[in-house]
């Protein structure tokens, strides 16, 4: 059985930059695969991803010895356990408010006696070897989203669900909920952020694996620094993006004069 | 039928930022057609898509006013007249090194008499309008890639090609063409920079557009200051390998401190 | 944000006819947007649609300035909201049958503090703008379809669901419901007649509007005289195949004497 | 080996009523095989579909009974091999204006000792059996477009190549050529009608099959009776088209009246 | 309404093989419809095949008379009629494991009166005829799979449901569920095997069919002389990773001696 | 610059066991890749498979260790270019029957000075590393595939073009073009033998290396005995039809007894 590459960075005490996919693109995850994240997670819920897009893009980050993970569209045992079979080592489930919700993610995510997740692992125990079945229960991650008010009221109950092995923090859906104002990387001193710290708090009295979603580098060391396990940056697209802006708003930048120079040039038509 | 946004630009004297697309996807085509671009070309020779994928891309800038160019693989009469009917509105060629090149390649652009394009633009009419037939000749954009020595040694009888529009240097194969080594974004002094000049006063001469590859907007305003009415920086994949290496870097950055916090902390497993 | 151009129409007091896509094609969507409705449904219902195709047409129809709308497979919280977050500005939802499977609906097409859809319109701020966090609540129109004998029997409940814009009615499943037969364009005097007649008197009670499937124009434009707000006209796939029959019935009809003059020659091989 | 139905259709004296398919997609591909059509064309010349969205489209074909042609993009023998691999039982090959042009296209198309046709019909062999290559030469139809002036003043020529059974007329492109300007369904008396009659003629001289593409039923049945031995009406995008137009209209003019009345009603907003 | 052949087969007394499918491709479909196989599986659940691969697999199994089913991913009302209308004629469903469960299922699989399965069978009516709606019921085969320990102590609950046609074993669920450990073609005096022969007594009890998943035709052979009416043998995957390793195994065994010849060799390089 | 497999192999005086791709899906491409083949051939000439699909292919068989090749459809530059930027380490080029061809397929597989391969490795330089352009014209293996009586005649002007590294027997297309008839694993004494061991002996005598084609594991290792340094054994295609036809025949034989079992059985229906 292939290791989990996650497993053996949080053993070993340090924390992973996860790499985010919304490109319904096997090459741009390829592309992503090869840019030092520790895992990367393809996002089946908002980003422009189904299932069979998600197969090709596990088989291009199988190219490299990079942890796959997967968020789910929503806490369904059908795509769950389908997502699994085609090789995710990893699976982040949205909107788990209560205790209620996360037996059922868990339940799906465990073969018995542990769970009730169905056995064909048809892609992962090629990428994963012969004997998955004996050891994914103790090697696939189950992430559970913490990203609402409610969630927030009933930590306790949700991370004591056995076989949970970590929380995913929302903080955008957590804004909403908290304030019903869109907001990201919030600042120490509010509503959100005091949140967040309550959120860590729990999961690290429950000996549950934390990561938070960020949207700049800095952020993410920052909840590093402060114990979170796993730290996500923005998401391929918004990279690209920004990229892509900046590139167009330099040449505007850097032309000023240059500009000029065209300008007075004869035009070609 | 619509206007051709690189030839009203032009015909301003103003030059065009031009993006390039090489990742196989109609959603990162649609980030781009947002960010602000002049033109975005659609690398069909060495981006990784395939002609049903450029359908899907040619789609997706369509819901922008972004002018859509395709780079074809080859100088192959089907794949052009199959790009013009899905809608691109130029047509970039690579290594025309001779005037016995660049005629079929016009020819494949035009309807006659001008030239022998084959009647049946079923997309291009929906996009462009059902009087496409009447406009294309003198809309679409016929660009040659100068790319080699021999091209180089032939300009004249390329550039006086007639119909033909733009040439478009590719400065990496320039350079393995004229030097045996792959190279970029060339430095005053070299034989390749001097090629670059060569070129483009010869197409100057002519009245053919020149357009140019760069790697860096600053390159790339640099380019049209020396003259060039079209300039391409880097690409898609490029900007999205660079910003994701980027993010990563500067979390390792940013932690120094902070990846003690995490080690110190008792390990989650 | 982009304006929801269902909501101007009905603000203006008209009627919008829509178009329905059953076809997985983003190019038969595309000609389909081009064609003169005021709106279009994407049908990932009895459509051969899934989602990752319906995110290409969704960019195809986003060519035009036609409202796209979608009809999700069923009352599923992780589709529903993937279908917004691609873009769709309204979701039409099958077999809604009482309050209890009303509310849901409603939840996971509002944003809180309205609902809970969560927070990543990953395409739908491309297509509708950055702000459209803010607005969306505003603009997305949920649908409910009453197609059974029981949503009649609940009508008022159904119909005070808080957020619900709008009703769609599918008169072959109440049919089915109703009378245990298939049938359309059922003509008054039956008993679907009447149950049409009550579900869109209801509707204008409770200020809801109130839309229809249809199988002609003349009975699309007959609903709209009746007071519905929104008449679809069969289906792409219907559209095609009526239209290619009947091709095919003209030349054999046309031929009568034609099919002789080429009886009477000899026969190529 | 399965019969080639447009051989036996012609060899009682029968022609054809062909169908065209431009929408790349394989249910519409299917609705089309059910619509009545002797035959059905795949376009990969104007169509926006390619070899992989063909290969769909020849098995939704291959559920009915219709005989499966495919139109080349251009006369290349790896594109045309390719296609009667994947099951095409015909090639019509686009834009063929000379001896010199038709004979690789007829050589393409042949096992030897009649042509240089690569062996490995790996889906032909299922559909067709597995003698396939045995009768193949004898089965497959290879179709010239005739649809340029050149190609019409090389009649004999062309029609005289050994192995090449039929020929098609482009009318749009040969309208093209012969004046410049784009047209369809040509009257009687008209520069294009004298080519169609000459080139019918010629072909009948050479026993050489002729078929012909037109914009309606009435003008399909007229050519039949003038001797064509197929004919093709329009595409599946044009009949769409239409009939999404039609169905529009259709609706505006029966409101007038009822336009009113929900003009009358109060806004639903 | 075209017949459902395994219900033919099924009142002649005989037994079906099934194929099964895996890979996600309609040509690896059609070369297993031409196997032999009296009916074929679509494995939606552990095969890696969405609704949209899926659909061309059927249209790839339509070319031929073997009877297509599907196993869905869950008992999910919006799959379950997505698939139904996509033309399989039985739908195998997995973990039915009470009452509660086969109920919903067989409603999603019916028309009114005697289900709640939504009207629109968009392909399954071009591919069994126009009267499809009014035969499907008589027509379509529900499958509840018992695969849990669960399942086994509420047989007479599960088989007396009205509408359930069939019910398919699955061995590895069951052995999981029954042992905690994997496993597959059990051997007689085993738990699993006993429980296989409660469950195919009880069937014959309540008149429902019984199928089962083997691992070789000498297992499926043994089941159908046990009485099943349905044994599948492995699956294409499966198959192919056989086959493959067969060969290469293959040429090492001849080798052997060969292996020197080669090593004796000069080498190219 | 990742090593190429197969020159590391015959450096050591081994021989490559190759698998052969027919299938148009990523997975069945990943399960092959397991199965113990020293490489791994793409074949987009008879195979159905085009560009795109090619891609994911790549992707998939670079999660292994193996060594992948893709037959191309033709001598085309453009399709060559791109499979190799897609990360093919090996082109086999059919028909190739003169020096006149085979110059042009080096040229197109080496870049400048050693041919006009255009710059622009897209994935080949994620996938081989950095340093692809620098190393890739020492690595790139170059077939040519001699598979004709002209190419026979004409064996020393073509395995003497410099830079050509491998020629690759067609048995079936020589079979063709020497006897008019279709054959595979030729026996001792045939004529098509005899040009084997022609072929094999000429390419001995010029250094470059030989691989063929074959349909048995038998034949393969008699091939590699004889002295080529790569062979195939059939197809995925192939090896999946027979062992599923072997399976039901299996099920067939083993029931002769049981299949009474059955019929005694009373009906189910």
């Amino acid at each position: 059985m292939r290791e989990n590459g996650l497993r053996r960075l949080w053993s070993n005490g340090d924390a992973a930059i996860n790499g985010w996919l919304t490109l319904p693109s096997s090459f741009s995850a390829e592309i992503m695969a090869h840019a030092g994240w520790n895992s990367i997670t393809i996002d089946m819920q908002h980003g422009l991803i189904d299932y069979q897009t998600a197969v090709h893009m596990l088989q291009a980050i199988s190219t490299t010895e990079i942890t796959p993970l997967a968020r789910v569209p929503w806490n369904d045992p059908g795509i769950i356990m389908k997502t699994l079979d085609a090789g995710a080592m990893g699976v982040i489930c949205p909107m788990i408010n209560s205790r209620e919700e996360a037996e059922p993610l868990v339940q799906a995510c465990r073969y018995p006696p542990k769970g009730q997740r169905s056995s064909g692992p048809i892609r992962a125990s090629l990428y994963c070897g012969s004997d998955y079945q004996v050891h994914a229960n103790d090697s696939v991650i189950v992430f559970a989203m913490i990203e609402t008010k409610a969630a927030v009221d009933r930590l306790d109950d949700i991370l004591s669900t056995p076989g949970l092995d970590a929380i995913y923090i929302g903080p955008a859906d957590l804004s909403f909920s908290l304030t019903g104002r869109f907001g990201f990387d919030h600042a120490e001193g509010t509503v959100q952020f005091d949140a967040i710290k309550a959120i860590l708090a729990a999961a690290k009295r429950h000996g549950v694996v934390a990561g938070i979603h960020t949207g700049s580098p800095e952020y993410a060391a920052k909840m590093i620094g402060m114990g979170f396990a796993l730290a996500t940056i923005n998401s391929d697209a918004k990279l690209l993006e920004e990229a892509a802006r900046a590139a167009v708003a330099a040449v505007h930048a850097a032309r000023g004069r240059s500009l000029r120079a065209v300008t007075g040039a004869s035009a070609p038509y």
